[in-house]
């Protein structure tokens, strides 16, 4: 990109005075004042990317509608063209500041203004940090203010993680367990309820269930959505939306939409889209939901794979790697550990969350670069978690029907079905009897004269057992 | 109800043997034996009366549609006789079962059944304990299993609170802040961002933002209730709807639907509806998101309204109780701490209903009882706080305008109104140098000589400041 | 009591004017306009007893100190008397009051001032409701505020509640599990990592590792007291001790120590005490810690003992009460799903806590009531519970010794004990090669030519494998 | 480091087959495997760099015991020395792998493994890959298991980042306060209960409850720390330490002590310190508590700062940035907005932690790489914040005393002072009156006869007020 060495700095200055800023950088003055007074966490803690390319698209739909309302053409173009190249993630190198600064996000909407402008400046031949002929906040930041940018950029970088990860990855996991829950449909096998035996069910019935709770994990999240297009752009300061034009707002929901294909609209209350942020956390609730539904199934998945030949061992699971440093031929369910560890870490993301969107005040909620953090962690996580679930375990998952036969058959509960024949307390006691003495229901209950052989064999099929009559 | 005193006893029996009841209980051996083995807690945890109510509409309906198939008529009617005392709280004594109980709240329908089949027992003249003509798991739990019977009184449960108690509540707080908004409408304040100084606003706006918050909320709680009218009923013990009759879910669902007034339906897929209680967590979620909600309006509205003479002062809050019991004439946002109490206590039921939530195993969730609590105690705090709050706060406060005009006046924040005509640099520099020296925007702008007292005056006024142009 | 029928009315007045008061208690006009101002929850959310005890300990060593000062003796007697009876619980039903109220309990301790008053006005012989010769804040309130009354109940509450429901239950836990640690010492099990099979321990050991986790949870409990001793008494309404005496902090504190035979200390620094909670934020955080731990052997519980006969079945649990309403014979491990609940319910309540004890402005926390409610939860769900599972559980806990010898000499794991002879590699040869065939250790070991059978049953011994060497 | 290009690649193998590894990279075929496996969340989700600095010094440690127990002292000299270079943060880019693995870590185990026995081996003039003569399973993780030496890393990177980043940062903090209470210790203000005007303390007291909170957090910490200088190390695969050598357990926490200088030693049940991580479940309570104390702090400071014009405007804080995109002139709280943002992600760290640490089956818990992840984000987000806001707010803080006198001597709540004078209905009286009339407090005393003006003077002084007599 032409910029000099890296160990050449030029000065740039804010209104709190001079700076010196890499050379090879295209943030300025406010950008390198954050990084020095907001030491905290180091690079791991920088602003989430999705958040910058989410400003690159609103600088750019900004831009074309600020031309509309009579911004210099060339000066547009050159925003336009810098702004792409942020939501492309060209620049990521040039937002060096951490999440851990103003509570409002003003100093990474900065970082972006300074960036696009110099940028834009050098693609006009200008001098980098001369703030012309593109300034940073007369221009970049025209009619807008960090405090309806900043929740404008969440709210697009929010949708557009959920649709570009976390969805598609649960649609994945969706369809997996689907296909696994049709090939299992016939294999009938012991019910387990309280951990204890119960009556049987087909491990494709059981498989439905998890194929039900990612179906409305996603049906959950998608309800969550429409309070997440809505834009609190052209809010400015406060929400009244000072300093900025009549129809601004709609216009610029519009071009995002258009940018990103995603059903945005103004937010019809800018006062509420400044001060909460109940959207995000609402979204965060959805996929607390969702953590809650892929910490039961990868639970199941792994407690029905436990083995090899001292645990339940009706799943066999895939092997992905060696189990254990010390224990020779151990295959761990580790796809499970992943998704159950994602799962507690998008638990407590929630709750940070919370306490963040609970915590605004007046006008404004200043807890939103880490309300956005969290939530972008617990989408993206969730999404790449359920796809390396899905395919280094789920579509490998085989049913061990002869253990899965054994066990059923050994079963004391299959005594279930006698109730409507013989009565609850009698099937009791053959039960009780039958565990008592390590011997079959069977000939328990021809022992205890409640039937013949040819009704126990007419009354106890687990094939009948499988569904209402 | 013509039953012998408190100091006798009757004999009843389990499974498990002999046990004395008192004669002026309907309940049971299974209730005695789980106050024997279940004492956590006490009194305070006993099975919220909304669960038993629930169950009283659901044993009604279950005995309705079992006469439909085949249950004998005088058996039937008397289950549902005593079903509907149940359902009105008539019995309410006769459920001394705590929470803190089997996991699938087997013993708390074990405890319905017994009480409805005494109660009925006695209707028809019988012996109370002896199972005749009425039998709690033969007639009162027939088609049914404490696994599918618990979760759906938990959905009615849960329903029915959130209709009668917690959107009732948010509605009326909605249009209390909604008529504030409007009565406020044309009263220019000081907006505040990061709690600073910031542009102005109109309180009606400010509140404008609190009436986007709680409409919201109903919608979010609305949002969750497709899957809360899922019923479990007919999936029996482990979800295959084993010892039941094809229809009777259906049929189940409808017979709650037309006893409650409220759309239940029969659950699609019921071993998710056994195994998980996503829905519960999803409810959860909202009124979690809701409570964010509650504690922004109640702090924002104590702060506004701190003082008398020492805080920000720009509300008067209504006095309902002396202040405190040494500073006399002091009057406390008394309604606003009980409403951020219950915030952070929905927060904390929220993460106890997702820990419950995630921890199901195999067919069956056995966090029931705790889950259902949790999020029983969430609706009706929220619904009940929301009321008081409304009568005893929100309907009462009164602008102070006094207060409001002098703070917006002296601002320095309304500097922003002359960035369009001077440039961003400019202005700042105007704010910095009269916060410097104590003066008015005025004075020092035409000292710096950036403009003319005309100007000053022209660009200058709040009430353009409150929109775009 | 001797006072009059419950239908009569007496009249009280506060600082706002007159209220009726039922002539049959004892509290006053400030008490009965709280129950009207703040109709949220009901019953079952009124103000613990534990706390209105630790109010009544607390009046009485006031009062004491007091007379210390100067109080009229007759008073002062009086007012102990009034208060040893709230502490003893005789008082209880005088005590309407719920848990959301005014955020510093200030309502709560005006209905002990009124009882304590009119109770002691009672015992002097006159009229209830006069103030005459006890006023409630002049005389039961004196030296005192609402500010540092409230905290001071809520140390003494916890303080005792830990004491004496707490630590009893858990070190009854410890010594039952630490029985059976001993009781199975000998017993060499299979043991299991990632839920999957591993190298062998013996029972004993594995149960050794939960008696570790319940003594580590009683230090941290005890390890959060000392700051748990410390009281706000002395600092009345913003910490400085206004119009209270200097020694009266000292002497109250003492006082109170030699009430409950606890260690109670003045606080060192009464802002702290009032303006946060920090203490009992780190109570229930070593409660969450315990929860953690009690789940985590709860769970392991019912999985160990999960069966009859198609689940891991190495433990069998007591059999408590029928177990399924539907199906006959099935025992359930109810006490660890109490257990598991109460731990989640723990869990939340934490968070409940941290968000109340987060939210403190300037010298007063006003989330009081809703903190120690959840703290005081937390004890005794977690006492209560650590009883019942002992002495319903684990003290007659019995090891399937038959299953656990055959799941450990069917293992594959045992070949670890190969390593330090063939090496790491080999080893994981034999293990899945014997595990694809479906063979033994042994014979495939033989077969693979990488010992002889003698060196097998020289090199694994279960018996050796139990520690280092 | 003398490696072949980035492009070229080495073969290697595990148990599962070839694969390619780059020639630059030290780490082997088990780390690749990992990579491909387990594409969740990026780089900044990789394992935090203090857990492989601790494996560093765990594996230098084992290194020289195990040279005791007779490995060969040239492999035992190398891997000393790739280790060490390993704990000096040297071979930082050799660890790929990401927090969201195999539960145990195990991958991250085989990482270092691999890593040190490369390292070593071309240290010694090996061939990469080669395994010879330093095999990462036979030598470098001789007498070890990821099971024992992962939560070994987990609590020596837990006790050295407690050490290193959060306690110095609090210490700093807490002198910061400690210099300013004692700085303000003359300045008499307004008190605010339920942020309401309350009787006067001075500014230093108000801080003085600050320097008490940050003191006890400390204390906190200090006292979570026993339990985190307990190794499992000695442990192995299930506790028992198999394969590993009587000594070994002790002489590897020495040696560990000695290396890091804090007091670590073998636990005293290695059952427990495989299979539950209480004690980081402890350590990130202590913290969580931390946030709650250091969330009030920073909230105080920011509404007491609140202004400039129509806040609270007692304090001053510093300038360190423009404060608004769009409002010149305006200083924000940005100090105060990172922490109390790190406070939230701390409390949602928590409940990550818990969940996980409450999740633990038999002799393993399986969600140890993200309960380190968050144990150590908090630390280090806790400790960074708070030396961020101690130098660039705390230290520059000054009081606006002009306007704390003003709003001291305009205030109705020295009204309290004359309680013990003439009674508290008196004086709230004159109080009240004066509130409704816009008087002062003097005026409505004599107009009111209650007392001179003399009296007035003699008892209403605010430096009598502040503390007991």
């Amino acid at each position: 990109m032409g910029m000099a060495s890296q160990n050449s700095f030029r000065i740039e200055y804010d209104t709190f005075g001079e700076l010196k800023v890499p050379n090879d950088k295209y943030y300025g003055a406010q950008t390198v004042r954050s990084t020095m007074n907001f030491k905290i966490g180091g690079v791991t803690e920088r602003m989430p990317i999705p958040v910058i390319k989410a400003f690159g698209i609103l600088k750019r739909a900004a831009a074309e509608v600020n031309q509309d309302y009579g911004l210099d053409v060339k000066i547009a173009n050159a925003i336009m063209k810098a702004a792409d190249e942020v939501a492309e993630g060209k620049l990521n190198d040039h937002f060096p500041l951490v999440i851990w600064q103003t509570g409002s996000g003003t100093q990474t909407n900065m970082n972006v203004n300074e960036v696009i402008s110099n940028r834009a400046i050098e693609l006009l031949g200008g001098e980098l940090g001369s703030k012309k002929p593109v300034h940073p906040n007369d221009h970049v930041n025209k009619s807008q203010s960090s405090n309806d940018t900043f929740p404008t950029a969440m709210h697009i970088a929010a949708a557009v993680e959920v649709h570009e990860v976390l969805l598609p990855g649960l649609q994945k996991l969706h369809d997996a367990l689907d296909a696994k829950s049709k090939e299992f449909a016939q294999i009938i096998k012991i019910g387990r309820t309280h951990t204890q035996d119960a009556v049987p069910l087909t491990l494709g019935q059981e498989f439905s269930g998890y194929v039900q709770q990612v179906k409305y994990a996603m049906a959950r999240i998608k309800a969550a959505m429409p309070r997440i297009y809505e834009l609190a752009a052209g809010g400015t300061a406060v929400g009244t939306g000072l300093n900025t034009r009549i129809g601004f707002a709609e216009k610029v929901a519009a071009k995002v939409a258009a940018l990103t294909g995603l059903p945005f609209v103004t937010a019809p209350n800018k006062f509420e889209a400044l001060a909460a942020h109940d959207a995000l956390v609402e979204l965060s609730g959805a996929m607390n939901t969702t953590a809650c539904s892929l910490m039961k199934i990868a639970n199941d998945i792994r407690f029905l794979g436990s083995g090899p030949r001292s645990g339940l061992g009706e799943l066999i699971l895939p092997e992905n790697e060696p189990g254990s440093s010390i224990m020779p031929g151990k295959v761990n369910p580790t796809q499970c550990e992943a998704m159950t560890m994602v799962a507690a870490q998008v638990m407590g993301n929630h709750v940070a969350v919370t306490v963040g969107g609970s915590n605004g005040h007046f006008e404004l909620n200043v807890f939103k670069p880490m309300m956005i953090k969290n939530v972008l962690h617990s989408a993206r996580l969730l999404g790449d978690a359920s796809v390396s679930f899905t395919e280094n375990c789920v579509v490998g998952i085989q049913a061990n029907t002869e253990r899965i036969n054994k066990l059923m058959h050994e079963s004391l509960m299959l005594v279930t079905a006698l109730n409507p024949h013989i009565g609850y307390d009698k099937a009791a006691k053959i039960a009780k009897t039958a565990h008592k003495n390590g011997s079959t229901l069977k000939e328990t209950a021809i022992e205890l004269g409640y039937l013949t052989a040819e009704q126990f064999d007419e009354w106890v099929k687990p094939k009948d057992m499988l569904g209402p009559k």
